[in-house]
């Protein structure tokens, strides 16, 4: 089994990049970080390159043997970005989907703009809890192989292909219905009142700004969770998981 | 009106101090970062003691004119928690609630041993918007009065009181009926399936590891969102705010 000790071993200098944005999309890597997410990343199919752990948890890491390199406990937490060292890390190859591949699908989320990781990773693993079937992210949207969003998504990221596109008209599928959420839109509908039986995109916006004029001007549905006169708003991750949540419950 | 340009002054070091628990439980005080924080809490009838914030900001603030300070950018950087500086900084005076001005409520939430800030924020946040009438906060959890804690709750901590218990057992009162959210227990009831219209406490724990036992056996009923099998449980604050919308809407 490869052993590497020295902090300035270049295979262990390419690996810490990868926290780098520019590093993950120009390689096609990504990190994953600790037992449970390499587990789930490793069930659901997600090719693994490497895994980087100690001597004493190699043992945990038997499903991925002819992968490990044994390093020191520096070297993981110098190839880490978490504030306690992980058991492990492990470099995935980053999974590429095209916007046809949600064509037959009957539940998709649409995120836009989306900036805050653990926001994105959180409504991600509501999404995959709620029977989505794949996530289309528009504008402006936080990488999705930032260590924080697959950290958040705790497993979310790796049940249903998340695809990139410009611009939220890129995801306007014939047959579907867009639904809209908006916050303070006079006579949008209940969420309650929709009939999630016919193939839906449910489009959210940024915490900041909500969805653009673009994309609420795309609706099919305008819909409001209705919460108290005195409160403005909800989080956005809560508001995603309560559409979700009735989405599927109907 | 009073102004301050050197860092070193003396009340405002004492103000940069409250960054820490322990200097705002010494002196009762705490922070609140940003217009929109320090407008919803003067609103919210929050006692403020001073607003920090520079000359060209100086109109905004005119609702707490004579509570003003004007300082320096580099000063309210210093006073500050976020990451970008705020546009002013309050000192608000902590408000102390008895658990018995609970007892005549109906609507309760119970939160035991949450140690994540932006999930705590997040939850008073949702519990405010879905007319929770009072939250305890039970065993080892977060002060509510952190920054990061005031800032994810958007004005949730001032819309209704929170009360800090020792243990779950101390907010047992007579009848209310006491929900705990559960994951992966048989024969849980479907959250939609239970009366809301008595008095209840519904009971949250941890992210990592959910209810203590003691709390589990002082439930009169186990609740759970019901879920893909593929996944494993909700966000603590997702989760949360699914069962007070599920609540709120019986």
């Amino acid at each position: 089994m490869k052993k590497i000790e020295s902090l300035s071993n270049n295979e262990i200098k390419e690996t810490a990049k990868l926290a780098q944005k520019k590093f993950r999309n120009a390689l096609g890597l990504f990190l994953i970080e600790g037992y449970k997410p390499i587990f789930e990343a490793f069930g659901e199919g997600v090719e693994i390159k490497s895994v980087y752990t100690t001597e004493e948890n190699l043992e945990k890491f038997d499903f991925l043997k002819e992968k490990i390199t044994i390093v020191t406990e520096p070297i993981l937490e110098k190839i880490s970005t978490t504030e306690s060292v992980p058991e492990a890390v492990a470099v995935g190859f980053q999974r590429k989907y095209d916007i046809n591949c949600l064509k037959d699908k009957k539940r998709l989320a649409l995120l836009e703009n989306i900036k805050d990781a653990g926001n994105l990773g959180t409504i991600l693993r509501s999404a995959a809890a709620f029977g989505f079937e794949g996530v289309v992210l528009a504008g402006d949207t936080i990488d999705i192989y930032n260590p924080k969003v697959v950290r958040s998504a705790v497993g979310g990221l790796f049940k249903l292909p998340v695809v990139k596109v410009k611009s939220v008209k890129e995801a306007k599928f014939d047959g579907f219905s867009c639904i809209a959420s908006v916050v303070n839109v006079k006579n949008a509908k209940n969420p309650e009142e929709i009939d999630y039986s016919v193939p839906f995109v449910l489009m959210l916006g940024s915490e900041a700004d909500g969805l653009t004029q673009e994309a609420v001007e795309m609706a099919d549905i305008l819909t409001t969770i209705p919460i108290s006169e005195k409160t403005e708003s909800l989080n956005l991750s809560c508001a995603a998981s309560i559409l979700f949540y009735i989405s599927k419950r109907s």
